[in-house]
């Protein structure tokens, strides 16, 4: 499975049960959300835009995914609500690494593009270096309807959370709706 | 590194938080242990005794722990307490792969030797297919003394639970003792 291929076996709506392990407390909390990911032609205008953002060729881009999400979480009282477009771009000369790009949230500053692996066991590993703050995911899928997730934070230089989240899936979306360049393609 | 490696690394008392995301009740269950992983030498009695309940070759054992644990988890109120030896024993051709033998519990029947695969990532695959359950575990080292363990649980199969476990060194136990014979040979 490439990356494109894990994007698109992503595509759909998902209940997603999480749990994160604060490590310095020794307490757990459980969150529960509604996450729907819908794919985007890789020369959608809101791809282009991310690239640009980004100082990456649009053209680099193997294709755009914009994921939705509405959830709560145990320890506060406020929804989780929110949506981004992720972009892969993948390195020239390491077919199976790349960047991830994303859309900024209006608390960052500077765009930080992740690192992504596309592993020989199909999992996908997803690198964050932050300023104060690193984080390693890894997602993969039991079968095609259970997605599953865990997650590592640093912050300043130690753990501070391990995170699990268990996905399943609630139905599909429709599959994107390409240009004519790219349809006549294939 | 190898599963000796893996072993020796876990070898310690480790602070144990474990979620378990109910699938079909899409429920999650949190739940505390401390356990206590020590080493045993491979030619040690309880080592051979295991290789012989298993009708493998005591001389083909890598090595063995014996796992302790005591807990509780949210849903019940008894404790979980238990002890286990694991010692696992490499295929001839495959030498990052191999059987897991475990301690039988008073529930089991008859012995069910699970499957190991160490991989280059440096995370270890534990399989166990009973006759109505399957299991696949995945553990790894997020730093020496931070474990972290996900599973996945199969009931006549349908994906039932995922289960996450991160485990905080508090201390470390003692080296195996080795007879004179494996010290003769180091």
């Amino acid at each position: 499975m490439d990356i494109k291929e894990f994007f698109e076996q992503s595509a759909g709506r998902w209940f997603s049960q999480r749990t994160s392990h604060h490590l310095a407390f020794k307490q757990a909390e459980n969150g529960k959300s509604d996450i729907t990911i819908e794919m985007i032609a890789a020369d959608a205008p809101e791809v282009v835009q991310l690239c640009q953002q980004y100082e990456v060729d649009p053209d680099s881009a193997i294709c755009g995914a914009r994921v939705t999400w509405d959830g709560t979480m145990d320890w506060d009282e406020e929804k989780h609500q929110g949506s981004t477009v992720l972009v892969p771009v993948a390195d020239p000369d390491k077919p199976n690494e790349g960047k991830l790009l994303r859309e900024m949230g209006y608390a960052e500053k500077a765009p930080v593009a992740g690192r992504y692996i596309m592993g020989d066991d199909q999992a996908l590993t997803l690198i964050t270096d932050y300023e104060t703050m690193y984080s390693e995911e890894r997602l993969w899928f039991a079968s095609p309807n259970l997605r599953l997730r865990t997650s590592i934070l640093k912050r300043f230089g130690g753990f501070s959370m391990a995170s699990m989240s268990s996905e399943i899936r609630m139905g599909v979306t429709k599959p994107p709706q390409e240009s004519q360049d790219a349809a006549a393609k294939t």
